[in-house]
């Protein structure tokens, strides 16, 4: 009998838990889930019986290495800065571990002691980070194989609402933590690499300088994440000329949205004076200049040059953003969490609306001095409210993953993210089952594609 | 006897020294002054019997004990950051101390100490902060003595070139510490207040919200700083509806600025690869899109919309900022860095250049229901790169309140800014034997002014 325990059981873990419980009888598994609550959980479980929702603290010590050494693998779905406490405890009683979350310098400190007990700490391997890694090194090593050069990868990924419930202007519905979606490319300028050049984007620049790209025959648009080039050593890019990463929206999404940052309204580093009984237009008049006569309307308009006939003054009529009677209803707000506010009014998802998850990667490369560019898509469907595309794409890889660990098909012990053959091969594989396959055609080589031009 | 120690002896002291040299027989002082160089004070000194440099270092716990016991009262021109350990010296020793910089928490935490032992430890005495407080508040209590009600200030205030030494398109010459002009405005919204509303402007639309003014017939801009309400309460304006402070530049400065804030080439949070051999065309190219045919020069004008008669382009080319051959030669720059080089080729003070210190306060307030408006003015012009309206405006005000300190007009003890009149009174009146001189005039009551009227 092996024994699962999955810390955290938020909406993101539902596709995580009822794979595993659906394998459960086969592989004679046992899954204890624990959270402060067991309200979702206890959900997903429907009263299985090889599995159980505990109220479980991870900073409660006792219960925490009482848990964890009753088991034999331990996947924590608790925010990045909360896996520290399970992966000390995870090596005190020599237990493998499974996260979704990028690997913190902590963590990476245990790579030896988690060697030396044989023990896979399998990390980045939910969605983006994770799908994105084992899809990309597939193809990266079969191209490599073939004595190829790499010239170019270029890697898109968004979370988006599915067409049949694509239902307001900006084409687009919070399926993730809204206020990552406000706070999006803040931090420093964005940098990728062009034809051998360093390319630095200002976030004030950043939904201005959007790429295009096709996916499945619907248009989509995609701007720069922070740091193109953190894994161009990891999947052996160090010699390649172009390596870009972005994020998915609609197209139009990215225009529309640089109001609000050319306004400051995604702002995160100051609170507002009184923002509770703060209407929204009063909202929108801290950013625009003084005026005893012109509404705030005539004001935005002009000031961010704005055409009367501009689909961008529909969008922003759609948030009902110009109310005076709105109220933010929050108090000493962030302008960022005032926009939250706004937003949550018009972007959530309703019970029957779906999402989508939209993945592409391009891969250039030289083979006997003749040029080839491959194209790999996938785009995942929500079913419902439950078993959304991003519970799916999140847990489903790292369900396979704490499957394969259990069984030894994943062998290699130490800190590790998703980039061996031995660890993707076989999810990948499985994934596909579940409807999650990427799709892979040859199209002629364009490189990197300055005018935009959609094939 | 009295004795004074000048800790820290660069550009800006000149006008302290040579003041206090001045009065030295006079008032019987002594005057020490300590640097890691005696270079700049040797000079100054010119073999004055009353004045001595020597090399000193703030951090030898041994010599600063010694030298701040051994005298009376101890001026501070090193940069804020350093100003503790003197300060807690001088109340281990009892002595009075004198800064131009900002009040750190640190130091207010000596309130206590140095009101028990009768110590002045006045801050904030130079140009800015300095001479703005004092002059705004010398005319804020004579309003204020009349019961009237106080509906506006805006104080301006700006380091320029002078009229005769304005020799480029910009207007603008570096006549204080360039890295504090490249990073101008950053570190968060600029905020204020107008007609009792609160406003923030970005970091990228400062440049572009600029407000107009006039001076001795002289057309100036400003734009807004960081924290416009800092000083509300310290000048007892908390129900003040319009309060606004901004930093002066010549008409036409700021919009042409805006373009390297547009581009990303202020950023000072990263540094760039190999930007030891990078070429001025390169640096700008690095905020461009890639191109395998078009120019640097048209990819900027259409990235920022510049039109081809737009005077700022011109600006731009007398920068030489589109030089292949020139490089930046300072390893791993941050863009502000690279900036900043590139800058000090065109903006470097020349011999005979000399600076211009433009200071202007509005005051609006409202007296048995008459609404009036006083317009207070300062120019002042540098004589020469030694004794420049910058050392002036800077260590004159020091020198006098020494001065008073020593001899005992300025008598109330404890960490203090110059804002009552005991402080204020005699150093003005003092500083215009000096050409440091504000002009008043009463002016048709104007509020602020949203169409940029200027009368």
């Amino acid at each position: 009998m092996k024994n699962i325990l999955i810390i955290g059981a938020g909406k993101s873990s539902s596709s995580l838990i009822k794979f595993l419980i659906d394998k459960s009888d086969a592989e004679n598994l046992r899954i204890l889930i624990g959270d402060l609550s067991t309200k979702n959980a206890t959900k997903i479980i429907n009263n299985h019986k090889n599995a159980k929702a505990i109220i479980f603290d991870v900073f409660n010590e006792q219960q925490r290495e009482t848990e964890i050494e009753k088991s034999d693998l331990v996947i924590s779905m608790l925010p990045a800065r909360f896996h520290l406490e399970v992966a000390k405890s995870c090596i005190k009683f020599k237990k493998h571990l499974v996260t979704a979350s990028y690997i913190s310098k902590e963590i990476k400190a245990l790579d030896k002691a988690a060697k030396e007990n044989g023990l896979v700490f399998m990390n980045e391997i939910g969605l983006d980070p994770g799908l994105d890694h084992m899809s990309a090194m597939q193809i990266l090593d079969r191209i490599r194989e073939k004595n190829a050069k790499m010239l170019l990868f270029e890697s898109f990924c968004g979370g988006l609402v599915a067409p049949e419930s694509d239902t307001n202007l900006w084409n687009y519905k919070f399926t993730w933590n809204p206020r990552n979606v406000v706070l999006a490319g803040q931090g420093g300028a964005a940098m990728f690499i062009q034809e051998s050049t360093y390319k630095y984007i200002p976030y004030h620049k950043l939904f201005r300088r959007t790429e295009f790209l096709k996916v499945d025959n619907q248009k989509f648009e995609a701007y720069a994440n922070r740091d193109s080039l953190k894994y161009r050593s990891v999947y052996g890019l160090d010699e390649i000329p172009t390596m870009y990463r972005g994020t998915i929206r609609k197209v139009g999404f990215s225009r529309a949205w640089n109001i609000f940052v050319q306004l400051g309204m995604t702002d995160d580093s100051y609170t507002i004076e009184n923002s509770e009984n703060m209407s929204y237009r009063d909202f929108v008049n801290l950013f625009l200049a003084y005026s005893p006569s012109d509404s705030v309307e005539l004001k935005l308009r002009s000031y961010l040059k704005i055409d009367q006939d501009d689909i961008m003054w529909e969008k922003l009529i759609e948030l009902d953003l110009f109310n005076p009677k709105k109220k933010i209803e929050i108090s000493n707000a962030t302008p960022a969490q005032a926009l939250q506010k706004i937003l949550e009014d018009s972007w959530t998802l309703q019970e029957n609306d779906k999402d989508m998850i939209v993945m592409q990667h391009l891969f250039g490369f030289e083979i006997d001095g003749k040029k080839h560019q491959i194209e790999s898509s996938l785009i995942v469907e929500g079913e419902n409210q439950t078993y959304t595309a991003m519970a799916k794409t999140v847990g489903l890889p790292m369900a396979i993953a704490a499957l394969n660990i259990l069984n030894g098909r994943i062998k290699t012990p130490g800190v590790q993210i998703p980039i061996s053959k031995e660890v993707y091969e076989p999810i990948l594989n499985e994934l596909e089952n579940y409807g999650i396959k990427f799709t892979e055609k040859e199209v002629p080589y364009l490189g990197y594609n300055p005018n935009h031009v959609i094939g």
